[in-house]
């Protein structure tokens, strides 16, 4: 709406990357979070809310040299001066938690907790200042059955959500994989920190490219359709190879234990045999590789994971708007990092787990649920009479006492506006009752949904006031009845 | 935990006035939470979430002449030098929702929200910087039966909670009764502002000290028990007992309908005759005065409401901690207010609302739910033998599988310490199967609330493990029903 000119009052609007949800929304992800809660509750994680606000320094956004956090989070300094932040993700507030309780918790201590953060970055399309995230952490064990189970944990919650086997999987691979075959082409060290970056930025685009064009970014690089040349690592050929053997699988598969010259370096050897250790856990449990799958290409979170990661991807394709496929890819993502605590206590904790991506699941089970009815408006009572109000009132309230959403209409318009409005409600029908319905002990059912099928068909006005489409009269006792039916009509 | 010596990093913890919220509570809020939604859907109200953030202009809390926001609220300055504040209610941003969407809004407009609020205060005893509430109003309808229906709803809600008819109680008055009332002593205009609040304020004081006190407070003074004088409004012996008639419903009480001279005064009459109104329509609709009730003596948020104002009231008493008896009081409130949009439009929409405090109303429930047995934590199967972790893991997914809360036990330590988790964890029962058992194909349960009760009869240590209370074999192929059955009778 366009500024009133009878006020110099501020505008209303909200600050660029920060969105309002409506209804639909709000309540399709409500029934997600209680779905994935209803899962991770059942693998005996326990919920925990942490506030939004904490130490800028407990969030480890302070730079020695600098008196301001750094950007990327808000910030804003208490009466004493101690700068506080909002949390920016859901790992910081609970290595802060882990810290300041560490002797009271169960160890291993599982959590899960969900909820919205904030990062101060420049918002773009898809990319908001306030996004939600759901995350689960094990905390407190190096065992590797614990990677195991948050792999199944997010596999039963995909699964929970209706996402058909087939139609998702959790990848799997082991930082110390990445680790092993980089030390063992002579990658090792932080002279070649710049160019271990560009080979797993190569080897990330394996799903994408193929293996001709990470061959090509791995050794002098690549010209892509449009002919633009993207350097390469400049790895020799035996390099290359090796490196996209482990990473294609085509080397020592932890699924099938084929065995290379590779098998030397300690590092690469117990990331495999981390992976082998997983894929027994999870087999035994009864998930198979359309589940849960090792795959040593996945690249995730290098600077910060110490061992398994993990990545869920939904695998089905979706037509967009345009008519074109579309795939979702990565819904979440996780894995293993050692690092939680050590910061406040010194002292190493590991930890492992994984956070989903609330709002692109969200869309992607949007899609997915497509076809099914969206939630119907409330049943409207309309107003024909404001003396009897009250008889009104009494119809919603008994229809609502039978478990019908329903209001009466509450505004001064007239009848034709009254219906308008039900409409712009969703409603299923509308239920009238004037002074001749009244004396008789009746009220009239207007089906707004047959209503709608029948104006498309019938042209004639005139023809239509007299027809009456979808709409009937029962006895006022039978108006519950009489509307449930009508409701389940509509579902069929 | 003390801070470690190893580091010098940030100490683990929170500012002043957060709090992280603990399992228990969060689930029991959830549900709460869950059933407040429920019944506010069957009213017809919509879902709406709007980020914490907003313009701090948008919010209403700049004074004219500071180039800084008052105090109250978190804010920050974004990188154009725009003002941005965390939201301090859900007022406030449905103001600007509304002046933002109102053009395509249906009207009357029904929504709830419910989310933290932040307030940058000092933080006391029970008083937080980050609390949640939980709204619900009517936007762009002066209808009272608007009003009326917000009653309702409240009542419903409290209803669904598993709080008794009896225990609870909406009392409802309206600002115009006493605005009316000041006028016609004589009280009305600028000039007796401060007098106005003393009064308002010894009406408010009706509840806990009763008549008399509210006598003495609108004419010279009170001294109470501990010899504490208290100033009083000053008001003469006809204006005082007008006062009084009115507030005690002892003159014109709406649902009887007894006139005075009072009655003149037009704004009182046309209170009262609201109040009648909404008598008559939540009479209409079954809600006695045992839920509903007309209570000229509320005096609530006077700077901000035009019309009925709404205060919802357990009524009950509990027993504290010691033994003392508590009266909960409110748990939630509101009222009609004209100014929601005027600030961004310069035109006026009428609103009516009700907003719940959570953690109060949450901290009643957690009283009146005081018998009922706590959520059990995850049933345990203990690692007996690391090489048989898969076994193990797969009975803890056969759980999972079957609706029990289960985990495998993920730590490195021994079956002392394993039992000790177990019972950190509130398990029900722990699983074990050592080789023996597994050369049998049975699994041992131990019953962990049985054998709670068990320790405290027994006291001889060696009679004890010969007896080994609470735990029993099963074949492994009947340990889904064995655990269910122990749960189950667990629960009676």
């Amino acid at each position: 709406m366009a500024k009133s000119n009878k006020t110099a009052g501020p505008e209303a609007r909200l600050p660029k990357g920060f969105q309002d949800t409506p209804a639909g929304d709000i309540r399709a992800t409500e029934r997600m979070l209680a779905t994935i809660r209803d899962t991770y509750e059942r693998y005996g994680f326990e919920p925990l809310e942490t506030p939004a606000i904490e130490f800028t320094d407990a969030l480890g956004k302070f730079l020695p040299d600098q008196d301001r956090p750094n950007a990327g989070v808000f910030s804003f300094q208490d009466d004493d001066g101690e700068w506080m932040s909002l949390r920016y993700d859901l790992t910081a507030p609970l290595a802060r938690y882990v810290a300041e309780n560490l002797e009271r918790l169960p160890k291993p201590f599982r959590r899960y907790q969900v909820g919205p953060v904030w990062r101060n970055e420049k918002p773009g399309p898809g990319r908001f200042r306030q996004f939600m995230q759901f995350d689960a952490d094990t905390v407190g064990t190096d065992n590797i059955a614990a990677d195991a189970e948050i792999c199944m944990l997010a596999a039963d919650a995909l699964e929970a959500l209706g996402i058909q086997r087939g139609d998702y999987v959790i990848k799997v691979n082991d930082r110390k994989v990445l680790d092993g075959v980089l030390q063992s082409i002579d990658l090792g060290g932080e002279a070649n920190a710049s160019r271990r970056l560009t080979v797993l930025r190569a080897i990330d685009k394996l799903d994408r490219l193929g293996e001709g064009a990470v061959r090509a970014l791995l050794g002098r690089g690549r010209t892509d359709e449009s002919g633009d040349f993207t350097p390469g690592a400049g790895l020799g050929r035996e390099q290359a190879e090796a490196v996209l053997g482990v990473v294609t699988g085509a080397i020592l598969h932890p699924d099938g234990q084929t065995a290379t010259g590779l098998k030397g370096n300690p590092t690469l050897e117990q990331g495999f045999q981390e992976l082998a250790e997983i894929s027994r856990l999870v087999r035994a449990s009864g998930f198979g590789a359309e589940r849960i799958r090792i795959d040593p290409s996945v690249v995730r979170g290098l600077e910060y994971y110490t061992g398994p990661v993990f990545e869920a991807e939904l695998s089905f394709e979706v037509k967009n708007e345009d008519g074109h496929p579309v795939r979702f890819g990565s819904v979440g993502g996780g894995g293993r990092y050692d690092g939680l605590v050590e910061r406040f206590l010194g002292a190493k904790v590991p930890a492992t787990g994984f956070s989903i991506g609330v709002s692109r699941l969200q869309a992607a089970l949007a899609v997915l649920n497509r076809d099914k009815p969206a939630a119907s408006g409330p049943v409207v009572v309309l107003v024909m009479d404001k003396a009897e109000l009250p008889r009104y009132q009494k119809m919603a309230q008994a229809l609502r006492q039978a478990g019908i959403r329903a209001e009466m209409y509450l505004g001064s318009a007239g009848i034709k506006a009254q219906m308008k409005y039900a409409d712009k409600r969703g409603a299923p029908c509308v239920v009238i009752q004037g002074g001749d319905e009244r004396a008789r002990g009746e009220v009239e059912i207007k089906d707004l949904v047959a209503g709608a099928k029948a104006a498309a068909s019938i042209k004639e006005s005139k023809e239509w006031r007299e027809s009456r489409p979808a709409q009937f009269s029962v006895a006022e006792a039978n108006l519950i009845a009489a509307v449930r039916d009508l409701i389940a009509r509509q579902r069929d």
